[in-house]
């Protein structure tokens, strides 16, 4: 990246007040640690305020909280209320500039049906397979080897990295951005128990008539799941973001603005609301319901639902191994110690 | 779906005893909760009587001991012995009609080796590769972008989703169905430790020299892993149903019949019985054996061989942060508490 | 497999001193139970000594210490100072004997920009895209439907199995494996939180402008994730070996010839050191450091940053799910049942 941009240039997209040199110029973005003249960092959390005076960075984003120290340290520095938010913005004002779409174009390598609707702008990749009834509205680009099966949609200006598939029937919103390997609309697993005529237990598959209905503004991680549903559909509502590796099972629905970490779960039939967040390899079980805001941590594993907002959490905290051994085996007869506690109290 | 049927030739299909209007058109099937008059739902579980009785679907599947409820619900309903298992069957007889297979193709696109067998009636969707030594029995259907490698083998009415991998020597058996991303027969996770000349420590490839051996009527999830053996085969025997983000390590076999939920691991060298269930997110360390019929629930890790079938369980309860956090330090010194209590009833 | 090959050859290749008759020919590598007179197994660990003597097997490579039971024993025998490390070059030998690679060819269905550096002997794959600015060095061979993405580049020698996204810009180094599936270079998850006009709580997506350097000898499981950076880079040092389902966040960096196995998972920003392992469905939370030679039990979150070498564990032990519910409970009132113990102490 041999990119560079004048310090104004950044303000003018995207506000702030700046102080000091305006015709710095900008050529990377990067943290306070280990920055030097030409990059703009910023500091989002008051407790790296030693970080600030330290760093060499040509241009600091701060929060007016940390303005005079900013200003301590010598150098330009922009003021905003939100810097993370502002970093945020930034980022996407540079991709944009390093890394421009190239002009949408159908590839002819592709495998499109006639009867798939593009809209105005679309661009497929190679070798992308788009079957017959698909409509891709305006804008939207199809990465290569992408499969759309048919009657399948997505919104506009929506991204699908190479290699997504998008079962039949699935929808998918506006300004969505689908990673890389992510499967959107497999069977659901539902099976009826039965026997075979010696008596032997095997599964009947239980077709899943559903589909997947994906909002705007959803995010999905590379190699990630959502099974299409049972009878209904399975729902992720505007704004939510998944990362890679996430499972959602048939029926679930995923409250708008709800954000999952790498390797979470949520069975069939879940209800997760709003505004919450699931950490990484957490773990929703089928059929329960998460309230709005609620927060579930890292590895925890849900097993009844959640009614009120709040932080749960459920992890067995390690511990060198040896330690480990003794608490959890021990813990095999915590049972057994409550009550011959409980003995004693009577006792005394 | 604009599809409907009169439930007259429902029961011609799947037998039952209809009670009430025969002539009458369903048009989607359903939950209970929710149904319109044009709606076939089921009741199952004798705790969801209640909604049995304000259901206002056309018509409702039950079991005996639910006619009676049935009947003072009015409106038709089938009395059948096993209404879950008429339900899937129902599901099936629908999808059959709402979405009947296209007539088989092989599509121009397709890169397949002159040396693959392909039996009669096999469909090959666009741009799959298939190489020399394939080969494909009668009906089987591969998807968009599979690619078969040299010398695997997909047996009669199997049907692979788009974007499958199956590897060389690989073998899957009759009326498989296998999701999207998954892959059959990448290698195993096998290495020797050895010492770089410097005496640091580095890996030595243990090349896999097995396959993997699928059985019939196995179906396998989207972006679950199966791995080739290291000498012999991975084997998954006859009706194994594995859901997304599965992963099968080197060696292991999965016994007749046995399911596993979302994100279930399986390490190398575990055996697994028939009939038995492993729950999302569940993890069987490798060399261990389970026997027939034993349940794993969600999440839980087995760490050494079950002998006995049965549920087995190991989750730290989730609980509000503020108490998780707590008790998960009390934990770290339960033996220590152990001794406090053992001293004390040693006093007494 | 019908290829088989001279005991004397072997040795030629691979060393050892080979006791008994060296114009035995070997028709399979297999385990010492079930073994033939056509097989060649190894003896690495003296547990299983017993083995050793019961064994038809037609060559055994056994250690010093093991090599008068082999003799005992009768039959060939291969004294070797690690059987463990001969065997794996043994599978080596044979693989390439057995499966030598194809003549490299550049497959016409590929689609290759002409901006596309190709090193000498490189192979590619049916359908695979390469876009502009890629460089692959020579001997690399690029399965079926890889996707390269613009300036990304495959080291000598390296090897990408079908279905595998090479990220814009990410570097692979020499000798490697990637299996398929596997996606490198995936944006990273990571997005400030803001608020709409409405005041309700949404995400801005921090674009992620980093990359994925990957350097030799590394190895990359089916279905694996490793994000681009944020601003810098994700690296995974020289040896690392990482089984499938893995997900590597953005930032992160794995030191040299760590190893992790199935379905482990690293949150953002941690630091992992060299020759670390890290057992299957294992979670390391974001940020944290862990020192070299640290070894994380399967299925355990580590959740603060670990500065000594060792081994780490944290698994709720597993119980008949009725011993499990009556522990688990119990575990809920921990920190309570400690206070009541406390409470007796004083008494006493």
């Amino acid at each position: 990246m041999s990119f560079s941009a004048p310090l104004n240039e950044v303000i003018a997209a995207l506000g702030g007040d700046l102080v000091g040199a305006s015709d710095l110029r900008i050529a990377r973005i990067g943290p306070l640690e280990g920055a030097d003249a030409a990059t703009i960092a910023f500091l989002a959390n008051p407790r790296y305020r030693s970080q600030l005076s330290a760093s060499q960075a040509g241009c600091v984003i701060v929060g007016p909280a940390m303005a005079e120290a900013a200003a301590e340290r010598g150098g330009a520095y922009i003021v905003t209320p939100d810097p993370y938010l502002y970093f945020a913005r930034l980022t996407q004002w540079w991709a944009a500039r390093v890394r421009p779409s190239a002009p949408a174009r159908i590839h002819p390598s592709a495998v499109i049906d006639p009867d798939a609707e593009l809209g105005e702008g679309v661009d497929i990749g190679p070798l992308a397979v788009i079957e017959a009834g698909v409509r891709i509205a305006a804008g939207a680009r199809i990465g290569a080897h992408c499969v759309l099966e048919r009657g399948a949609s997505v919104g506009a200006d929506s991204r699908l990295a190479p290699r997504v598939t998008l079962g039949f029937d699935c929808r998918i919103g506006a300004r969505c951005i689908v990673h890389s390997g992510a499967v959107i609309g497999a069977d659901g697993f539902g099976f009826a128990p039965t026997k075979s005529d010696d008596g032997q237990g095997r599964w009947e598959k239980i077709e899943q008539l559903g589909a997947v209905v994906i909002g705007d503004d959803v995010e999905i991680g590379a190699n990630s799941c959502i099974d299409r549903g049972a009878l209904g559909d399975t729902v992720l509502e505007d704004g939510v973001k998944l990362d890679n590796l996430v499972q959602i099972g048939h029926n679930v629905r995923v409250g708008a603005h709800t954000a999952m970490a790498g390797c979470a779960g949520v069975a069939g039939s879940a209800v997760i609301g709003r505004h919450c967040t699931v950490g990484g390899g957490a773990i929703v079980l089928g059929h329960l319901s998460l309230a709005d805001g609620v927060h579930v941590s890292a590895a925890t594993v849900v097993t009844r639902s959640i009614a009120k907002p709040g932080t749960y959490s459920g992890v067995f905290p390690f511990d060198d191994n040896a330690s480990w051994e003794k608490n959890a085996a021990t813990l095999r007869q915590l049972h057994a110690l409550r009550e011959r506690l409980r003995a004693l109290e009577k006792k005394l």
